[in-house]
């Protein structure tokens, strides 16, 4: 199983999860081994089955990361190829979470395949976490970010904020867009500070991993925008519905899902991440805070970092759980998700 | 010395500094000790030197927790008691910082008799540190404490606040309320909530030091207001004038400091708390931010426990300097200081 785990991570993130298999002899040695290459690539458990001859895998083992599907999409159902090949015996880690392509344990059950369940399920769950949270939702893991003063604002009455927060920050801003499948501003914060939206190191250099820049927005984004020269093409929407039920159109949500994005990271500005709150639509919160007094200005003009998210009146508080805070050289970065309700809005 | 400040302690905090004095014979031992017991008593060495007949301190040594004064206020120079005491020696810590009073060690060197200074000066520094800084300072040392939500807000847009943050947050308020000498706070915020402004325990009983308590603003405060049943007489005043240069009437930081007050624990609310700032009397800033998100209210109201500080644009903003963050309950504590000026606005 440790290294179908290990295969399962040669294949990339996307639509579907990243799965390894090993077929293994009578005597335990490794018959043939294949990982899953994305959506519309044959499935680990086929890809493995591929390199043998007829007949070579039969009374044969198969040891899957996730539970062998059931299902027939632009693939057939793994559960039939291992039949079909004779397999013997399936040993997984993960059940699979779909309502599609489960069933797959007792079919090959029902054929009278042994099958054996939950093998190293913590280390495979982990593996696939983010893809298993987009099964469970229905759409892609949220982060929001913002970066505030200590008293909750973006910038000065007059719109000056540049560098609000220090280098370290920054750079765990750049970290963790290189962990995300999709960047999300919007076209505000882009007319304003023209952001490349890439993941970039201390010396400038892209990180291999690359978020999806995504710009929301009724203003056109102009053709001269450093986002242009990001490596991944712009996805540009009005984003009227960000996850709400779709009607006409599909929702942000649904269509980065579509996309295979399984994280998002919102880095704002202040309306499009309180758009984001106020939907519910944050399953992480990230904030940089920088240790300094802002205020609002001179005629009661107020650059704050949150805006409108739906509360009039204390009962309808946001309710966070904090998970960390960590110094980042001279700010703080606080990182928190939304309250169990247990002990969440009264 | 350890005696000495030892006996320092029993004296009150005020407008005087704690101080010791222990009188020794030629073989070490204690001939009499004594202790300041506050302005317009006698001085910690004048109170060890009465015990002693007339001649018996001929030749000793006195030990004495700061410098002897040479100055004559509500009662005479100490160096002149102790040379008329016919003291051959002196022993001090802290060198006395005041203009009037200093220059009492030279006054008794000059007259023969062997002086050391500095010894166990930390100690007796800690001791009486608050006094030193109000020396420094020319007015007492102050904290303004606030509570928010993570993004900035005192309240819900409708006003709506009450308990923000959780029993730990009020604990260490109130511990640090009993470790002030005056507690301040609006008219607004005492007509609003009524506070007691006492220090109490968790069982709700009175610590043994109590804040006098201060309120600012033109409104009247009711007379069964809960502030009129605190242990000290309730101060108030109009707070035009926090601590700026005194015209007709004597600021309030001057009144507090001829009161004796050494540390002042401004509670708010926003408007007063901003009134400090905007001032820069802020020594010492405490927020306690509960993880929460508020936001704005429909109609644009906000309700941040920051408002109008001084700042227009970010050149302008307060740099501070994070003392410590801690957790208290699901509540995070956050204790800052004005950035030193190098690292401060640019």
């Amino acid at each position: 199983m440790r290294r179908a785990l290990e295969l399962a991570t040669r294949g990339p993130r996307g639509l579907n999860p990243q799965v390894g298999a090993v077929i293994l002899g009578p005597a335990g040695e490794i018959l043939a081994d294949g990982w899953h290459r994305g959506a519309g690539t044959a499935h680990a458990e086929v890809d493995a089955l591929s390199q043998l001859a007829p007949g070579a895998a039969r009374g044969a083992t198969a040891v899957v990361t996730l539970e062998p599907c059931n299902h027939t999409g632009r693939t057939g159902p793994c559960a039939v190829a291992l039949l079909e090949a004779g397999i013997a015996r399936v040993v997984y880690a993960v059940s699979d979470p779909g309502d599609a392509s489960a069933g797959g344990a007792e079919r090959l059950r029902a054929a009278g395949v042994d099958v054996v369940a939950g093998v190293e399920v913590d280390r495979a769950r982990a593996l696939i976490a983010d893809w298993l949270a987009v099964q469970r939702l229905g759409r892609p893991l949220v982060t929001v970010k913002w970066a505030q003063s200590l008293d909750g604002r973006a910038a000065a009455a007059d719109g000056t904020s540049k560098w609000i927060t220090g280098p370290a920050a920054r750079a765990d801003v750049h970290r963790r867009r290189s962990e995300a499948d999709a960047i999300v501003v919007g076209t505000g914060t882009l007319l304003a500070d023209d952001p490349a939206l890439t993941a970039r190191r201390d010396d400038g250099s892209l990180y291999e991993r690359q978020p999806m820049p995504v710009v929301l927005g009724q203003r056109a984004v102009p053709g001269d925008a450093l986002v242009h020269r990001h490596p991944l093409a712009l996805l540009h929407r009005d984003g009227e519905n960000l996850g709400g039920e779709s009607e006409n159109a599909p929702s942000l949500m649904d269509e980065l899902r579509d996309l295979g994005v399984q994280r998002v990271f919102v880095e704002g500005g202040p309306t499009i991440a309180s758009a984001f709150l106020r939907a519910g639509l944050a399953d992480e919160v990230l904030v940089y805070i920088a240790p300094t007094l802002i205020g609002s200005g001179t005629g009661g003009a107020d650059r704050t970092a949150v805006r409108f998210i739906g509360v009039d009146t204390i009962a309808a508080q946001h309710r966070l759980r904090v998970t960390s805070i960590d110094r980042l050289g001279d700010d703080i970065l606080v990182v928190a998700e939304p309250a169990p309700p247990a002990e969440g809005n009264a």
